[in-house]
């Protein structure tokens, strides 16, 4: 055990988000990435999604180092939930630093000063055993990376997340020199973004998206408004550079887009001509011709500043007839309805909307097969690893990797918690540790586990019923009337009859019962059960409470 | 008023789903069909919507017939619904017709006898002061009509579901000369199609998925088993074809989609060579290369045949690694997510999983926009009113109207339960009758509003406390302890302390409280909401019920 390496995903792997890898040779353990991810439509009321540190928790002081690939949520955000209980430097680009140390500062307080380490491209950081070398990579936000990780065993890819960019609109243009040459001594194993693993051909690059915002800023009668994530700093070059171009000022509403910029820009990420950046009031004031408003919620999220203007309910950006909205991105899977009803109360308040694929306004920041089979030929691994991506995207990668000549047996279709050891000889699953979801609900982690969730599905369903059944506590007898509270489940002006039915046949369940507080439980609950399947069918939860008076 | 027509659209309009249209001429209704909607994420529990009858309600002797343009649910689906309430004749073609009898007779019992009758492109039928021209549109189901109506303010015409597929696998080619023929003589009105709206270019013939389809059949290792709508019997046509070719023969899961399957069948509209066939014991017992199954679930409803065959809960049909699955169709918006879940579970089953874009295995029914001009051109009509679409898909169709020559001010984008009065000198909207939704749930109709689905929405996000508080009738102080109850709030073994923390932030509410009912509320519910937010930053609803004793 000791002489092998050791790759523990603890998310990313099943699924899109919250990814995070741990390395560990002996006891020397690194990570790369510690992400979140945002709740799916079935995880009720849930925040936040995190990794497992199950495994980490009696290990804690293996940690050598966090190495973070690029500056995105979804490889960040749940740094703050390890640090609460890990301590250990932060290794990454300039950016990526100036960004999670924000984020840190968000959540510690302003004080609170991370053990931050920059690297750059060429680099050959020693962190415990390993050496890292971080080669630029593209993707859609500035100073991404892909890592080559020596250790004891051999070297290691690792992709980040990435397309292949080679115009891209901010950052460094891929490597790819790079990336062959530190190949070139022999790769052992190869980690990469299955993302797009379902796309055909090359992702195109961010720069084809300038003819469209081009004629777009050029014919637009009044001012343009663009929605796009708040991260995609690439997008935000971009449309600065265009805009310029028509002599119109870019002004930023939605609190996360302004930091990032203003951050960017701060660090030199951003080219920001002298006068190209205005304040939103004095956006307001100016010639709608003269404006460009980049804003948040391109995900109809319903908080954001974009979902606010569709409804008319903005405080700062009320929207008219002269205005043309861009919605710069493609719904996430979950948020097509969203994304519709926004764009539905769009169309009656603006000039013009325009959105994928009504016009070429949005380009993935992942790669797609053509890319992916470029990495692989350029890595040429001795043993392939999908990581990224939910299971049919991880199955599609380890196919393409096959299509190009990777034995079947070199490839592991690995899940989140698997734990792969990888020696010069083979690779083998030998072990499993927890790898399952972390909720995060408002202040509490980890305390709403399925069963609450469940508990909510089935109340958002049909709502429930409780029932405050009142007994002596000397003779067992029922003391008094059963109280009957609903909610969710009938409107309550038509619904007087149904619950004066419901009172009756709980009180004939009870009067029949035996006297046990679970007989009249167990009978308060049959009987209202049955009692609204059989009139209304429907299921509401239903919840006695035998009191002793 | 007695000599003008009004157009009342009471769904359909600012939606996918629930089509109907009233055509109103003096006291005499025609009704063009009656569909349902399937509710969107939002509407928490809600099994079907369907439109408002409310205008319907002091005019039920003016019904003078109802005409269904084709045989999908959202067309057809609210008629035992409507037909509790009014009594008239159904008009429609002889599949129409058959489907509809049965889901008649489903509802309201094997011996119900509704009043059809059948017609057919080329008749002209009059109901009332109307005429109808049906005229046969290719769609995604054979038997689907353009309307034609004569009134006596003039002729006006309405699309129904169409596309225009010159090579269809089953049913007539669209007859776009009897179009031309009934538009000779000046159309007042066009209602039509808006659902492919954002569609640049012609929708694919179904024929096109032919090359696709033909190489799946011929090189898979075993069984093939394509999942698509259970009403597209264009697509079960072609697949009865090829699977012909290579020696397969086709079995069908899925209760709806045998029924229909028969239902055509018997009629003639399904072409089934003798022994093409098989039942579901049969298929299992064939060898996997002669085999093709048709299956519901395409849209991953859980409860359908393909969901549980991915779940392996599939009674009868357990997959396997020589079965190749095709998903043909494309997720209904909402629906991204379950369909997802779906596939990464079967490419873990199956030998290979296909869907759209992996392989050309789907085109939709309705129209693109190069075929809504076509449409527009043929008929050139005085007035247009888009229908069948979301906003944005009426806004859309309108916009290519206008861009055809069409005068804005001829182009009226309403509203479901608007009025729009329609004469040869002018069209305008002259008052507003009930249009919103209609919630089925279980038995009740109606009977679920906003109000209960905020509470729904409450409960899914936070779960819910309820409190009950025992007070002395006569002294109006607490007699006994509190009892709290709380579901989907937190998980209980991790809760206590929450819990405990909560019982006595209510106590001491309770004790500074004045000595009525509604104070004892009022305080309970503040406190206890204050405290869930403050220790777990969480907002259950409070449901404080104060009992005298």
């Amino acid at each position: 055990m000791v002489n092998k390496l050791r790759f523990i995903p603890l998310g990313g792997l099943g699924e899109i988000g919250r990814n995070m890898t741990l390395f560990e040779y002996g006891k020397n353990i690194l990570i790369v990435d510690v992400g979140v991810m945002f709740p799916e439509a079935d995880m009720l009321g849930i925040d936040l999604v995190i990794p497992n540190f199950e495994y980490l928790r009696d290990k804690k002081d293996w940690v050598r180092g966090i190495v973070i690939t690029h500056g995105h949520e979804d490889h960040t955000g749940a740094l703050p939930y390890l640090l609460k209980e890990i301590n250990a430097p932060i290794f990454s680009t300039r950016l990526v630093l100036a960004l999670v140390e924000r984020k840190l500062r968000e959540h510690f307080g302003r004080k609170y000063a991370a053990d931050l380490r920059e690297i750059n491209g060429g680099d050959a950081v020693r962190i415990g055993p390993f050496t890292v070398h971080p080669v630029p990579l593209s993707h859609s936000i500035p100073d991404s990376m892909a890592l080559a990780i020596d250790t004891p065993v051999g070297r290691v890819m690792h992709s980040g997340d990435f397309k292949i960019d080679f115009t891209p609109t901010a950052g460094e243009a891929p490597n790819l020199r790079g990336i062959a040459a530190l190949a070139a001594e022999g790769v052992l194993a190869l980690f990469a973004d299955s993302t797009g693993a379902e796309r055909a051909g090359f992702t195109p690059s961010e720069k084809t998206l300038e003819p469209a915002f081009d004629r777009i800023m050029r014919e637009a009668p009044g001012r343009v408004i663009v929605a796009s994530f708040a991260s995609q700093l690439n997008r935000l070059q971009l449309l600065i550079d265009i805009s310029q171009r028509y002599g119109r000022k870019v002004a930023i509403a939605g609190r996360s887009m302004a930091q990032n910029f203003e951050t960017a820009r701060k660090l030199g990420y951003l080219k920001v001509p002298k006068g190209a950046h205005v304040r939103l009031e004095t956006a307001n004031k100016m010639p709608p011709k003269q404006v460009t408003m980049m804003v948040t919620g391109s995900q109809g999220q319903p908080e954001a500043a974009l979902a606010r203007m569709a409804a008319g309910t903005h405080r700062d950006i009320i929207l008219n007839e002269t205005d043309t909205v861009v919605i710069s991105s493609n719904p996430i899977p979950g948020n097509e309805e969203e994304v519709a009803r926004m764009i539905n109360q769009l169309v009656d308040r603006a000039h013009e909307v325009v959105y994928p694929p009504l016009a070429h306004v949005h380009v993935s920041g992942h790669a797609s097969q053509e890319e992916m089979k470029l990495l692989i030929s350029l890595v040429q691994p001795r043993f392939f690893v999908p990581v990224h991506g939910e299971r049919r995207h991880l199955h599609f990668h380890a196919r393409l990797a096959e299509s190009m000549g990777i034995p079947r047996k070199r490839i592991f279709e690995v899940q989140n918690g698997d734990i792969l050891e990888i020696g010069e000889d083979g690779c083998k699953v030998v072990d499993k540790t927890a790898g399952g979801y972390i909720f995060v609900d408002g202040t509490g982690v980890g305390d709403i586990g399925p069963r609450v969730l469940r508990e909510r599905d089935a109340l958002a369903k049909s709502g429930f019923v409780t029932v405050f059944i009142p007994i002596s506590k000397k003779s067992r007898q029922l003391n008094g009337k059963p109280h009957m509270v609903t909610r969710g489940v009938v409107y309550s002006e038509q619904a007087d009859e149904v619950l004066k039915g419901a009172e009756s046949a709980l009180q004939t369940a009870l009067k029949r019962s035996k006297r046990s507080k679970s007989a009249y439980e167990t009978n308060a609950r049959d009987a209202l059960s049955r009692y609204f399947y059989q009139t209304i069918r429907r299921r509401p939860m239903i919840v006695p409470v035998v009191v002793e008076l």
